[in-house]
């Protein structure tokens, strides 16, 4: 996918529930107020935003637990994506 | 069309839904809260926007991806625009 | 009318509908949340707004787009005005 | 009257409805959601507000434009008064 | 009554609607969204509210309008007093 | 108890209705929207708080005058306390 | 776990109502607007949040006590974690 997110802004793709992250970490897909795992595939550059000025700490391939809700949604050739703040991000799962 | 849009605002241009980009990325018209895609046809100077410097990072002809609902819509020649902020803006679509 | 708007306030002229501008631009006058067309008829000085600095960017004459229900409207000899905050105004149409 | 508004407060006394401006401005005293005019009668000496320093721009005997309902009235001696943030001056009229 | 209020706060007692100020200034008791007069009682020290440095423009004996509602009210001894923040006093009566 | 308040925060314990301080100050325990008399028990060490650098000003043994309804109550050993920030402390009572 | 906060996000364990602290706090479980206790699992690194400093004040096996319903609860190998923000803590408990 060819999208390139602006300032801190990051594009994650949904962790199927199935797949256990290294700490075995596993979210029941139908956990609705839960958090959500996602994989990192674009991250913004960072820079002044509202002027205040933000430095990236995720990278692409990070697994991100993010509050669901938080972002918008879309869909590119059947995969679900969602466009998050990097603010909206609450860990790095390893 | 002949208008400046003040500060930090961007005229976008409506991308038809049967339009592809290049990345192949396409939003089903009927999404009503996805992200919508849409080329950017006039961009302001940028500048002290709420005592804040701003840069403008989006480029006239620009395909962007922006929250459905930020901005204002207008008709011009039967043609559909939207005026934004650039902090509407998600991510620039290649 | 001899009316001094204070900082960065802006008065407009409502612009009727059957009337073009050079661009061509035409809003329907049904359009309840489209953005409004007028000319600007008087223009605040500027300067010190909420603590922070704003220079006035528009000009009497200029045809502006405004968001409708910002500002506050009143009436001179008949005719309607509208006050407004520059920074509700969207864009110039030349 | 001996009262002192604080800080950016300035104290208006409504103009009847009859009463024209130089600029013959009328607003019809029905009109609710109307700005309103009036006709100061004490200004607050400015100074820091919310960490902001303010210089009041209007003073005694300006006829000035505000929003309905911004303020709190009250009466002396029978005599309706409203005291304003200066903020929410619109305009002088002349 | 032995009372320091904090920072920007200050205390008030209820100034019946009986009595006249020097100004011959009347609020009548049941105008439920009018301003109220007051006398100070005690004035906090001021100082760095919110990250803002606030001095303190009124003094105990001071009558003052304050906009209804703000502030909380009280007993001590039978007697009804009023805490505020000093931004919510209108102005001074003399 | 052992509570160690972070940055702004108090711990205070609830006054009863019928203890009068030095000032006589009593209040109904049946007033709902009152203010709370309560003691002092902890509190934080200050500091920056949201950006803005707090300095202490109660102490353990101040018993203060607090806006019902703020801070979080709990329980220990059946006492009840509530936790507050300072910000929400209106004054010390002597 | 391996879960790494970004920021000044903290993650803690759920604290069993059963289990006494040193100071004899306890919390009944069934109490739904009162504080929680947990323990601290995972510490974020602290530094420029919204434009601030922060600094980290609590550390992993802390247990502390924070405003119920604040932050994001998850399950990892059946145990319930919550993310909060360290702004969300109220105290150490010890």
């Amino acid at each position: 996918m060819n999208i390139k997110p602006l300032f801190d802004r990051v594009v994650v793709e949904s962790v199927q529930s199935e797949e256990k992250t290294k700490s075995g970490f596993i979210l029941p897909s139908s956990a609705q107020e839960k958090p959500q795992t996602a994989r990192v595939v674009a991250v913004g550059p960072g820079g002044v935003v509202d002027g205040k000025d933000v430095t990236m700490e995720v990278k692409i391939g990070d697994v991100v637990l993010y509050a669901k809700y938080s972002g918008s949604e879309f869909k590119v050739d059947g995969k679900e994506f969602t466009i998050l703040r990097q603010s909206d991000i609450l860990a790095i799962v390893e």
